[in-house]
């Protein structure tokens, strides 16, 4: 059985709350993250009032088929990119039709990195209408801490919101 | 930061790898469990070896934009149904072009459920080259642990195909 971190699950109650009240919807496009961020804003009762849908768009190619990110940017630059990141979060928002788009990408590592792109590095897209952002981090830990440091990065994001 | 579930991550290396010698892609559409399964699948180094691409189909409008669920299905039986779960399994198994397509709609609670479909309802829907069939089951429990007895019997059902 898991174990429940109930006070992460406050903090996540307030955000979804604040985000209802303002009547502010959500959309999630995770990679590297795999789900847990949406995951964690789903356990609170309520959620569907304000998170309209998730996608994990591991592949490349689903990236391409559920986001419409540019094929020959992802070859450009690579599909770990402020780039990739920025139109992760550009289109989720504008294709299911929210107040804003959050877009993952990055290397949760053991393997994969390069001396370039080191495992644990993230970049994380933030798009509302008035401006879409990204932010760069590099998270050296395991697969499981990484995904949790970069969802509490996204709840600074939505709480900066409400 | 999370606790971890060690022995879960070990079932879980096995059932990767298990997959992966099969060469067996995988897709996820999932809804009430809101990336739960996912996540656990993702947490495994190499996941994207068999995880080619999952979906959180919280609202009926995305179901239908992402999985192609019909409308008047929706209407007719209801989101959490069998028919939609078999909706979901079969076409996010053909749309991401992958061997299996899983999909969950569900009540997780604590509100939402009526006399015919109380809290704790599940639809799981697994789809093959083979056959699609449905599994139904009511898991009475918080919002937590309800997500993970329904990943518990995701990883049974891969489990068979290894």
């Amino acid at each position: 059985m898991p174990t429940i971190d109930y006070d992460l699950l406050t903090r996540l109650e307030t955000i979804i709350k604040g985000l209802k009240n303002k009547k502010i919807f959500i959309a999630i496009a995770e990679s590297c993250t795999g789900g847990y961020v949406s995951n964690w804003i789903t356990n609170i009762s309520g959620a569907s009032k304000v998170f309209e849908r998730g996608v994990i768009t591991y592949s490349n190619q689903s990236k391409i088929d559920l986001l419409k990110v540019s094929a020959s940017d992802i070859n450009d630059y690579g599909a770990v990119s402020q780039k990739i990141a920025e139109q992760m979060a550009l289109n989720i928002r504008l294709y299911s039709n929210v107040d804003v788009g959050i877009g993952i990408t990055g290397i949760a590592g053991p393997l994969g990195g390069t001396l370039e792109k080191p495992e644990g590095l993230v970049y994380l897209g933030f798009s509302t209408k008035k401006a879409t952002c990204v932010q760069r981090y590099i998270f050296k830990t395991d697969r499981i801490r990484f995904k949790h440091q970069v969802l509490l990065k996204v709840l600074d994001f939505l709480e900066s919101l409400i």
